[in-house]
């Protein structure tokens, strides 16, 4: 009899292809379930793998569409960059008591797939076999994997590993482990799959503007090249087109994960390192000064709710809403060059612009009066006639005190 | 008889020199004062210009190497960029009750420039040429300057004026207003004095690896051609040189003026730009992620105080205190490559690493035991479990409620 | 010919009379205002001053029920104080160009006054008196304001003025200046006029509940007397009643004033005390922990700006959002006892409330599995593993380092 | 043979003896250590109870003075409440691989306690016999316990417990769980053990006059009584007793533990409540308005990292290292009078002080140009031109938008 019903976040891979038998083994039906968040994947291959190894039920749903506008649009407008989805209602709606996945016991991932199983369906039980010692004891590396896969009659890959793993959707692709563990060892030049190497793209740069309304892009143009997009997947489609082709977006960090350890990543994130220029530029031409510097502090906030994997969360939910208001404004054309790596603003335009041409004209007098300044300046004076700065403030700490 | 002496902020071109015209015959003596803070000037012309025209004395002085130990050093550890020096501590060694200067009255430089002298010699009083009605109604534009040069007998200059104004120091050269005044309008290519365009830049990178100590850098070494540097000047200057070289560090933004205007400003700080990238990986790679979040929150804060204009307050006194505590474990080296307007950052090692490669390994299991995970990631969701959901949250405020 | 019109924010007083007179002396036409926001007051008599003084018109207009809705509201979902509110229209009605106060040069009062109309009125001129040294310069104490006064037939206040200067609205009664300016010398105990002394207040405590929808309170139920409340200015002014009996909100502060001064002042503010205690106690029970913490922050801003007079702004009407926005669930019944000055909480309810005393009980297992403790305390540990630190850290800071 | 040593965090009550049983049954060998923090308690029976059950070591320190110094003197500079000292280093020195305490796996304490062993002993292996299945099975409820300590030779308590679990030290005492569980009934009177009801209390005041340098109390003197304390600790229980006797410092709260879930605590904080007043005040009276803003946001951050066990971290050391900065000249003299459950600050004087009373007096005009703020506010104003105001914003959200 069985145990109950897993659905599995499968990718068609050599892990979670293990895992699914492993977890037949163990007395489960398994419901397969693959989102095509815009990874490259032969998804009908992975259907049929599903299907062969025994899963009760193969779902895979091409989410990107939703996946632009529902989780990268409002990483646009807090100024952040959004990192997974993890979208598992179909356990709730096959009654399905458990969801099982792939990721490692050390990573990120892991927390953002649970968190978001345990807000959108407290009731579910979590299998995550990286962390079940008779899994991971059994599965010590790659070979004992393989091993098992050709017992079971898992087709096993052909082409060798790459010596990291990697993980893609529509916004970037991200590298780690393996030989990229070394934090002083230079990523390979063949490393990266989204964007074209600097030293061998165009010579010449792309022109986009592109439009935003309410903080989003609405419309991309490319001014040389005459092309137009408008709906938010083509636009941001085409947005990682241009910036793959000239290398742009590309970053080597090391992260502080949610878990207490510093990792070290690449990530290629072309579109997404356009639209955050364009963002910035038209949200600071919109939006007043001091409603910024409050917007901005809720942005960092809402990266770090992100990361660490509570977008579906009280708090995420109110710093998104608080976002969303900021932005009613947030509107306009960006000019920007695309070049070799790198993204140059050349200027904009709204008709909600809080930039005054006039007022800040050095030709033009208009209703300001300098000698308010005089005054201005003064009085923020009043604070420091009581004060004895230290001439010079020595910037090593041990010189200090 | 003198109405009392007034140091002021010499340039050795028109306005400055008008104005020391002007203050004399409105009966003050004058000394003029001029920095060496890494513009391109010709200062013997600038001494003989001043002493022409009848100031009672006349300083130079070479601040470079304090330039960058004493304000481009704390920038860097927090992560900013500083705008600009205004050292007037000749105004009370000469017993001078005033000080004098040529910033524009809707400026950010008017402001450092008294919050400075205010915070230094509280008694002083200013005296702001174009806040006073008598002066700016006088001379109303360039050409009423001209005419009061060539009366006075002003050198006048024999090029004509670039369409913009400019501002340089060792940091970066700033462009505003004149042509720049419309935001749409894009930067003419031969604006930039100290960086070359990326187009016209080499096609191959310049490799350095840059050594910090103390959040610092103590060291640059170009990785291909063996150079080395190592007092604080010269890293800069050569940082400078490489950054300008490459065509790094040109932006184009809109700003918030502390006196509530927005203005739009072309900036090039190719230097700063390498060191930016270069600290804030070194910084991640030492810094306690915790520690990190509260140093952030105080790197914005310093930002503000440095723009508005309070580098020498209570406020931005401690501030600096606080950032460089944070800084004591910040050493290492960074390695990264320069190309066509981009950093890239290739690795990092330091002896005070907080990256556990052990730790974080994929194969390596070690301490860690992914089992607490779990436990971790269910406590997480305590709170969670009372939360519904909004599934999906408009990204536009309108539809919000 | 008249100079044009000044709408002037009129209290009666000996100052704004005058100011009355002397700016119908300059030349203008003048329509007195004065809005009834709970002070103590003869509004009749201060029409009839008004009128007999020459004021071309005289607006008195109840606002009570208004600023505790509009003002005070806000500011309780904020645990925040609000200072005082400037409902300056009429000139925009009246399309009178000027508009005055009697507020002096040093405080905080002016601030916030003009701001909010240059905010509803941009184009507005302001006449301060106290600012004008043709004004000052003459009336340089109060013995001049009298010789005026008599002069021009303004009638002159037959009891002597207190010692100290007063501000009253229904929030509050602010108390500065004169004796109260030495910060060492004690409050008289004569002083205060909205609460009784704590030492001659009843013995008996009284018992209220207060009722919260949305962040304010919809109901006020004293236990003891059975007394109930429900409009916003019957609640408001109910508290007032209780507090005040009980000798409840008074405090004596330095405060620091956007004009960069640090002020003495002695404020009461029973009801708003009373609020401040059940609200935070309801928004604890019911708000998630993390929203919290956001929302404080936003909190501490919301109180930043009106105090320094940023009510019309964009900030804080976004800030103002966002925290209506949080209150959405904060809603219950607390019970509080008030007694000798004192306020306390005894117990809460809410169909809202996030406290789930199943989970938190000692005595019910429940779904929680205190096992998954351990590993949320050893993950959170991970991070610290790596920090060696200082036993003792000295809490004075020369012996820091 | 013995599985090694543990050191028991040992209280001589009913619980922490069946433990030191348990954890000989268990096989190992048993060290207890209690401190002194200012609780009630007899320790020579602890002691002697301790000897009695099979410890093979006693330790019983008295660190009430450390404690002041060491953690509750920061936390006064912080203006937090300190939570909890767990100072475990006799494992080390003991070479004892395990420690032991009877926290409950859904408290704070545990956390505290753990985070706190890991940060200073990293290897140490905890037993948390409330969070392992054996033994939280075994004893399900207090007559469990009772059973086991008639069967095992352990005294047994002849009073009835209290229907609620409190936890004490010198800085308070903490009641939670059992009949104060549901957050709606109030607490029983006879609760209380470090103050009297205020009821009771003395009809006349108590004046003090606490003097501060560095941030910390250095005297407290009783005007009335005319007695004098110095010490720390003596400061300290002085102001405990003080407090006490007037029945200040009672709350009762609904908290947000880190593990996340919310429970309703009664805290009497008789001397911190009085110290948090008095520091306040001179805090405000000696320290630059924007220093404290800066301040104020660590003091949150400590606050949070105390309550959530993070004392020994790398980002609670460096905010203590910048709290302590900020309070160098936080110095003087604050005097306050203590009455039936309330502290009223009465006034303040400083060597320190940064309050100018000529400057801000009514009466002086000093260097103050009134002038200036008409310019200040002005050029504040700049920015609000080109806002709409919502005249009135709905504190509704739901009539938001």
């Amino acid at each position: 009899m069985s145990k109950g019903t897993v659905v599995l976040a499968y990718s068609g891979g050599l892990d979670t292809s293990c895992i699914l038998v492993w977890l037949k083994e163990q007395g489960y039906d398994v419901i397969t379930y693959l989102a095509n968040i815009g990874q490259e994947e032969d998804f009908e291959a992975a259907r049929k793998k599903a299907e062969k190894l025994g899963a009760k039920k193969v779902y895979i749903e091409d989410l990107r569409a939703e996946f632009v506008e529902d989780f990268i649009w409002p990483a646009v407008q807090a100024n952040a960059v959004y990192e997974d989805p993890i979208p598992v209602e179909i356990a709730q709606k096959e009654g399905a008591n458990f969801v099982s996945h792939g990721a490692t016991g050390k990573g990120n991932d892991q927390i953002r797939f649970e968190l978001t199983c345990y807000a959108l369906y407290p009731e579910v039980k979590i299998i995550a076999p990286w962390r079940i010692p008779e899994f991971y004891n059994r599965f010590k590396g790659r070979i004992d994997l393989m091993e098992y896969a050709e017992k079971h009659g898992i087709p096993v890959p052909v082409t060798p590993k790459a010596p990291w793993s990697m993980d893609a959707n529509l916004m970037h692709i991200s590298y780690e482990s393996g030989i990229l563990e070394n934090p002083k060892s230079h990523a390979p030049t063949d490393l990266y799959l989204m964007t074209k190497d600097p030293q061998d793209s165009p010579n010449v740069p792309d022109v986009l503007e592109i439009q935003f309304k309410n903080g989003v892009p609405v419309m991309v143009n490319n001014l040389k090249e005459g092309q137009s997009k408008s709906s938010p997947l083509e636009i941001f489609s085409y947005l990682n087109e241009i910036g793959g082709k000239h290398g742009v977006g590309r970053i080597d960090i090391v992260e502080n994960r949610f878990i207490g350890m510093k990792s070290r990543g690449i990530y290629e994130t072309p579109g997404g390192t356009i639209l955050l220029a364009a963002h910035l530029d038209i949200e600071t031409f919109t939006m007043d000064k001091e409603v910024r510097r409050i917007k901005q502090r809720l942005g960092v906030t809402f990266s770090e709710q992100v990361y660490n994997g509570f977008w579906y969360s009280p708090e995420c939910e109110f710093v998104r809403h608080c976002i969303a208001k900021s932005q009613v404004n947030v509107e306009g054309k960006v000019q920007l060059s695309v070049f070799k790596g790198h993204i140059y603003i050349l200027g904009r335009e709204s008709p909600k612009s809080l930039y005054n041409e006039e007022l800040v004209s050095m030709d033009v007098q208009g209703d300001y009066n300098p000698c308010d300044a005089s005054g201005f300046i003064k009085i923020n004076a009043v604070r420091l006639a009581s004060f004895e700065p230290l001439r010079i403030l020595p910037y090593i700490c041990t010189k200090l005190l």
